[in-house]
C-alpha cells in the first residue's frame, strides 16, 4: 500500500485547512553564525504561531536536491516529485494558468525569423515585444485541424504555448528547434504511434502558421520544444476528499494548483487582496492554498534586506487568517531561496502547523535554527506535509483496528 | 526515478570535496550522562568546524542496524548497502586492495592439511605464519587454466585469495569447506551455467594445487569459500562526475574505494602522511576520500582513553585540510565503535559539513549530543551524505523548472 492508497482509504470529514506558502522562504546567514532572512525579520505574529503550534524542517525532494517551482509545489501538495514529473510544455502552460486537461499535449513555442530559403536567421524573432507577440498569436487562432482542438496563448516576448487537445495524442515528440541559425526548422517526429499522431498535427499546424505569418516582418515562423502531456495526478478531491481553492497572484502557481484539481478563486494582485479572497470564499471550500511570491523574488534578486521586508509583510496578514479560525494552518515554502546565493537552494524549509491537535514544542520563533533544533516535527519530506495537515484537521481516520 | 538516476541527471561542475572518514568515530558514554569519546576529547579544530558548518547524525544503514566495514563505506559513498551487497570473496580481495574487475570471481581460500586418505586433518593448516603462507601462495602462481586468468594473493596466516578472471564466469558456487575434520574437501558446485564454468575452473585449480603442494608439511591442500563477483556499482565518475582519489593506510579501505572507481593515491603510513598525499594530489582530483583507522581500532580494543587520544590526533590535522580550502569538507565515520562495547555498533554517527553553502546551526562542538540536539542536518541516512556533499560543493543543478 503506497502513501496515496493509504490516504485515500483513511480520508474523512474534518476541519478547514489553510496552507500558506511563502515561496523560497528558507534562507542562509550571510556570515556563519549570523541570522537568516527569517531570523533577521521582525515577525511577532509568525513567532506567536511558532509558540502555539509545532515546527519542523521540510525537505522538498531529497537531501541535497534543489527543486524548481514545479517539483517544489508538487511535493507540498503531497505528490512525489520524482514519480510525477511535469514536462516542460505542461509547465509552460501551467505558467500562464492554462487549464491543462488529460487529453492535452502542451508545447513551448518560439516565434523565429526565416529567410527566403526557409533557413532560420533569428531563433527568437528579434525578441519581439509581448504586445506585438500577442497580436501574432491571435492570428494563429485561425488554425484548424480536423479532429483536434487547438489552443494558442502568448507567454512573453517571442514565447507562446500551443496545446493540441484530442483523444489518443502522445507527448513523446522531438523538438523542432535546430538550436542554431542557418538551418531550417526540423519536422516534428513522434516516437510512438500516439506521438506520431501529435507530430502530424504539429506539422500541419506549422504549415498553416507559415502561410498565415508569411508577411510578418520578424515572427514569420515558429519552433516547438518540450512536447508534454500532464502526469496522471489524482485530484485533491479524489486523494484527500478536499474541495480545494488556490489563491495566487502569479499564473505559474495557479497553473500548478489547477494540475491537481484545485479551483482558482479571485484575481488578487497583492497579499492583502489574497487574504480578502480567502475570507470571501471561506464557506465554500475545505482547503485553501495561499501563495506569496515575493520572498522568492527578493531572494532571487540577492537582496537580503528586501527579502526580510517581504517576510515582515507576510507577518502582517497572519491575524487575518487566524481570525477565520482554520482547524489547521500550515506555514511553509516550496524551497529555500537564500539571498546569499540569489537562487533556489536545497536547504530544508522551516515549517509550522498550528492546530488544536498540534503537540506544542519548545519553539518560540519561526526560523531555521529554532525549527531544526527544537521543532517537534523534526526533519521530514515535503510529501508528508499534506498527511500531517489532514491529520491536524481531524481528516484522517485510524489505520487498522 | 531513483536516487542514482536523479544524481546522474543533475550532476554538474563545481568545487572540490574532501570526505574525512574517521572509522568508528561515534561512541557511547561509559556512564549514563557522561561524555562519549568525542565529547571527552579536546578538539578545538573540530569544534571550530562545528561552529562554522552544519551538523547532524548519519544512520549508516537503517536504525538499529550495525554495519560491517563494507556496507558502512558503501553507504558513505552513496550506494544503498541493502541493494549493493559485496560478497565475502570480493570483500577479502578488497581487503588486500586487489583491483577487482567486472569479470572476476573472488574466492576466500584457506590452506588446510589432508592425510594420506585425502581427509582433512587440520582445517587451517596449523595456522601457518604469514611469512610461510606467502611462499606457498607463490608456488600456486604456477597454476594455469586455458582461457582463464588466475590471481592468487596471500592475506594472513592460512588465508589467501584466489581470483578467476574470464568472460562468462558466474559467482554462485558453493563452499568446499566441509566445516569439520575427517572429511574430504567438497568439490566446487555451480548453481547455474556460468557458475558451473567457474566451478570447473576451481576444481582444476584445486587439482593442480594439490599436485604442487603434495610435499608441503602442513599446507598441502585448500578449501574455498565465499565465491563472489563484485556488484555492478556505477563508478564515482559515472554517478557523480567526480574524479575521485582515495587516501588510506589500510588495504581494506583502499579496496572498498577502488570498487567504486576511486584511484588509490600515495602509500601513506600515518595520518600526517595521508594529509601530505592529499596536498600533493590536490590539483588532480575533484573528490578525496581520506580514511583514518585508529578511532575504530581503539574502540575495538575497548580502550576509551586511547580512542580519545586518537580523536585528538585527528583534530590536529584539520588545519592542514582547511588550508586547502575545499568547497566542501565532510567529517563523518562509517559507523560507531564505542569503547564501551569493544565493537561496531548501530548508533548514528556525528557528521559535519563545512561549506560556504552550509546553513549554520547552533552547534559549537563536534559530538553526539550537540549534533543530535542542535544539528541542522537532523538525522539522515548515510546514502544522502554524498548528495549533500555534492550540493554543498555546488555540484548539483536544479531539479525541474
Amino acid at each position: 500500500m503506497d502513501l496515496h492508497e493509504l490516504i485515500k482509504s483513511l480520508k474523512t470529514e474534518g476541519g478547514k485547512i489553510v496552507m500558506l506558502i511563502s515561496d523560497g522562504i528558507g534562507g542562509l546567514p550571510l556570515q556563519p553564525g549570523g541570522p537568516t532572512e527569517l531570523e533577521a525579520a521582525n515577525t511577532p505574529n509568525l513567532d506567536r504561531l511558532a509558540a502555539k503550534g509545532v515546527s519542523g524542517m521540510s525537505t522538498p525532494i531529497l537531501p541535497g536536491i534543489t527543486p524548481g517551482s514545479g517539483p517544489g509545489h508538487l511535493g507540498l501538495f503531497g505528490y512525489d516529485p520524482l514519480q510525477f514529473q511535469i514536462g516542460r510544455g505542461v509547465l509552460e502552460a501551467a505558467g500562464i494558468a492554462f487549464p491543462v486537461g488529460p487529453d492535452d499535449v502542451c508545447v513551448r513555442c518560439n516565434f523565429c525569423t526565416i529567410d527566403k530559403a526557409g533557413l532560420i536567421s533569428d531563433r527568437r524573432a528579434g525578441r519581439i515585444p509581448t504586445e506585438e507577440s500577442v497580436k501574432v498569436v491571435e492570428i494563429l487562432k485561425q488554425i484548424k485541424i480536423p479532429g483536434i482542438e487547438i489552443f494558442v496563448e502568448p507567454v512573453k516576448e517571442h514565447r507562446f504555448v500551443a496545446v493540441f487537445r484530442g483523444k489518443g495524442l502522445g507527448g513523446d515528440v522531438a523538438d523542432t528547434d535546430p538550436q542554431k541559425t542557418g538551418l531550417a526548422p526540423l519536422d516534428p517526429v513522434g516516437k510512438d504511434d500516439a506521438s506520431k499522431k501529435t507530430a502530424e498535427a504539429a506539422k500541419e499546424f506549422v504549415r498553416q502558421a507559415r502561410e498565415l505569418l508569411k508577411d510578418q516582418p520578424k515572427a514569420n515562423c515558429l519552433t516547438m520544444r518540450g512536447f508534454a502531456k500532464k502526469p496522471s495526478l489524482p485530484s485533491y478531491e479524489d486523494l484527500y476528499g478536499l474541495k480545494a481553492a488556490a489563491i495566487a497572484v502569479y499564473p505559474m502557481y495557479k497553473g500548478l494548483a489547477s494540475l491537481v484539481g484545485m479551483e482558482l478563486v479571485g484575481t488578487p494582485k497583492t497579499l492583502e487582496e489574497e487574504i480578502e479572497v480567502l475570507k470571501e470564499n471561506w464557506n465554500d471550500y475545505d482547503f485553501f492554498f495561499v501563495h506569496f511570491k515575493y520572498t522568492d523574488s527578493r531572494g532571487e534578486d540577492g537582496d537580503f534586506d528586501a527579502k526580510v521586508k517581504m517576510i515582515e509583510e507576510l507577518d502582517k496578514v497572519i491575524p487575518g487568517i487566524e481570525a477565520l479560525n482554520p482547524a489547521c494552518l500550515v506555514v511553509s515554502g516550496d524551497h529555500s531561496t537564500p539571498a546569499k546565493i540569489s537562487g533556489h537552494s536545497f536547504h530544508p524549509v522551516p515549517t509550522m502547523i498550528v492546530s488544536d491537535l498540534a503537540r506544542t514544542d519548545a519553539c518560540t520563533k519561526y526560523g531555521e535554527t529554532e525549527a531544526s533544533s527544537k521543532g517537534g516535527l523534526g526533519q521530514f519530506q515535503a510529501i508528508y506535509l499534506m498527511p500531517l495537515a489532514m491529520a491536524h484537521a481531524g481528516r484522517l481516520a485510524k489505520f487498522g483496528a
